[in-house]
């Protein structure tokens, strides 16, 4: 496939992807073309080694808008005769019809972010709302313009809120924030982000981009692809498990792996005193266990 | 049933049930028919129309002084020869001798608050110790007035924190704040309470209820009552899984089944500028797969 | 076996047990010893009536300094014939080669710690990296020097956290803090550690002690040993469920043995208004559902 999007700009530099959501004229607001291309465009910079972070910020005054909802298409999807019912939904959720009409699309993007091998931080330049908000959940870090207004607006409008957001939103704020800003609708202002948790720093508008790349530095700088992939995923993924057993067992194979791996260079570099130099690639080096360890439950 | 209760007050206005507790001259003192009225208030709440969110308030000083420690029956139940067997909890939880005597009576409230449709505020007029206390976590969100003293005090009587808290506190307040709170049995302000983030915010006495039915009116006024019950559903559940395709899937039939009941209202009333007028009811119109999804696990 | 210990200081007091990692011309770096002395330690203290709760600190300047690098048997452990496959690690974990050697002895300490019937709090006194840091995890509460500071500097090295981090700290901080802190590797001075959650509170170096000793009591005093482990494994446990009715399981089996236990003394003594005098010895006393309930799944 080729790599032309028309709702987003790809741009590599310096081991940092900045994706752009790019549709100005219309504040950015999200499509079902803008969905897929978000998947292909994680998806393909999760395999690209050439990619170490991923910044995600909105072209023009916008962060995301929202759906777009001008094409009513994007939310309800196909006349009568195609509309698939909810057992449907339950049943073919891979079934073109239904993946790409629809199952929901902001999901989809949320897991592409999840399964991610790269860390992933959100500039929000500027209005964030609806899936403009919740696709933020699933990057790692969040980083808030003064302009940043936040809302997880879906009560407004009758429906629920979706891209995974009541797994992700808990996590970051805990329940009581969580329900109190999807019940309420609110539009927070940046401040009131950073207050609740959801945004780890507020700063003007010139310094969200700066920011942002200090902070992919940090996790792109004499850091082991390989490393920086699994301990992103083991965060998520152990977490989520009843009993730090589950952890330990997955730590053990981890910690095995990349100390014959990385870590060799790695502490060799410590005791020496020098930066390291490390041979892994996310794109072929995950470990054997990686595949099933992260396979999405079916 | 008849719906005259003993130890509560139930009244309707504006669409906002105000629950009291209202056993002041025992400082709200909870007893299992408190518990047994408690239960059937927020059943009856969650299948009724006209209650579209819930304010949980005491009457008089206190909010509630923790299990009525005046009847021991309370706490232990039973003489020896009706007493059942840590084997019979185990496995006969339903049986009315444990249901109405030695199962967790505290649980069996906060049950009921989980599984409400409506969305619950707490406003924590003053103490709100033990069951006082622990009841007010399966709510959304805990306002106190400036009077309100809290405390998981059962380690002070060599028993056990209930009602589900040890379920709850730690997704509102992280598993150290949780830790340390309920190995302490502190008596914690309402300042400390707000620091550690179990109230969102801390007013004058007379602000108390004001406060509480203003955030109310948020969550009601042009709210769908089919949406506002799934969103909460959605955010407790979901969040409680070890993956986020489990909340995918999930999103997927809740965004399908609104987008095509009250949400189609609800994009119409946006675009065209006005307030939305919808017609679902929580009683009847929640989607045909919230009973298999909102099963208790047997 | 003997209690004499090489790597550890293992010292009790009015009910409060002392340990303190005592390597300090090696700022207490962890080494196999150090772990297999951890373990047996929390495991005796566990057992032993004597230790009602625990501080653990460090030796001189540091707190510890993460894995001694300076024996890299302690990462990589075994030569080339003897080592252990991937798939070994899997199915092998008990295996005495595995265990004593590639086994994460990280998560192995961390995980002596979750199951230990006593309150642990970590007073952490200076440099507390790697392995130093993430041991702090699976304390109830951590304090914090003036002149501490905390690291989860694995990305540094190319290697992964261990010691079930991954699943103690986003419980404790949240999902995004902990992906910052990890992926970052960044060196916390304490207050940024208070800031993001990680520690209670930040004290002159001279009061660390003090601090830790006045909470450990208020964890000890007028407790019953039996209610207190349970509270302990009720929260680290229900909370990782996926619905509270699990907790309510557990919540009225341990509330129906305490109150027919301590708890007839605790309520005694409270409408008596005398301190309490508790029987139960939590080496001896814990409830037949106790050892079901808190094993590790297979």
């Amino acid at each position: 496939m080729g790599h032309d999007y028309n709702t987003l700009d790809y741009a590599v530099a310096d081991g940092i992807l900045t994706l752009t959501l790019n549709r100005p004229e219309q504040m950015n607001a999200f499509t079902v073309e803008m969905a897929n291309e978000l998947v292909a465009a994680f998806d393909r910079a999760s395999e690209d080694d050439a990619v170490r972070a991923i910044v995600v910020t909105g072209a023009g005054k916008a962060f995301c808008a929202g759906m777009d909802l001008s094409k009513p298409g994007n939310v309800f999807g196909l006349d009568e005769s195609q509309r698939p019912t909810l057992d449907d939904m339950r049943t073919r959720l891979e079934d073109p019809a239904i993946h790409d009409g629809v199952r929901d699309t902001g999901g989809r993007v949320t897991l592409a972010i999840y399964r991610c091998k790269k860390p992933v931080i959100g500039a929000i330049n500027g209005a964030a709302v609806g899936i403009g908000a919740t696709m933020t959940l699933a990057m790692d870090v969040r980083l808030a313009s003064e302009k940043a207004r936040i809302g997880f607006v879906f009560g407004k409008i009758g429906i629920v809120p979706e891209a995974c957001s009541s797994w992700f939103l808990p996590r970051i704020v805990g329940i009581s924030q969580a329900l109190e800003w999807v019940l309420s609708a609110d539009i927070l202002s940046a401040d009131e982000a950073r207050a609740g948790g959801l945004v780890k720093a507020v700063v003007a508008p010139d310094q969200l981009l700066p920011e942002a790349y200090k902070l992919a530095r940090k996790f792109v700088e004499h850091r082991s692809p390989v490393a920086v992939a699994l301990a992103r995923q083991m965060l998520y993924r152990n977490s989520a498990q009843a009993h730090p057993i589950e952890a330990h067992r997955v730590d053990s194979l981890a910690m095995f792996y990349t100390s014959l791996g990385d870590g060799k260079e790695g502490v060799r570099s410590f005791l020496e005193k020098r930066a390291p130099d490390y041979a892994s690639r996310a794109s072929t080096d995950l470990p054997p266990f990686y595949a099933d360890w992260a396979r999405e439950p079916g």
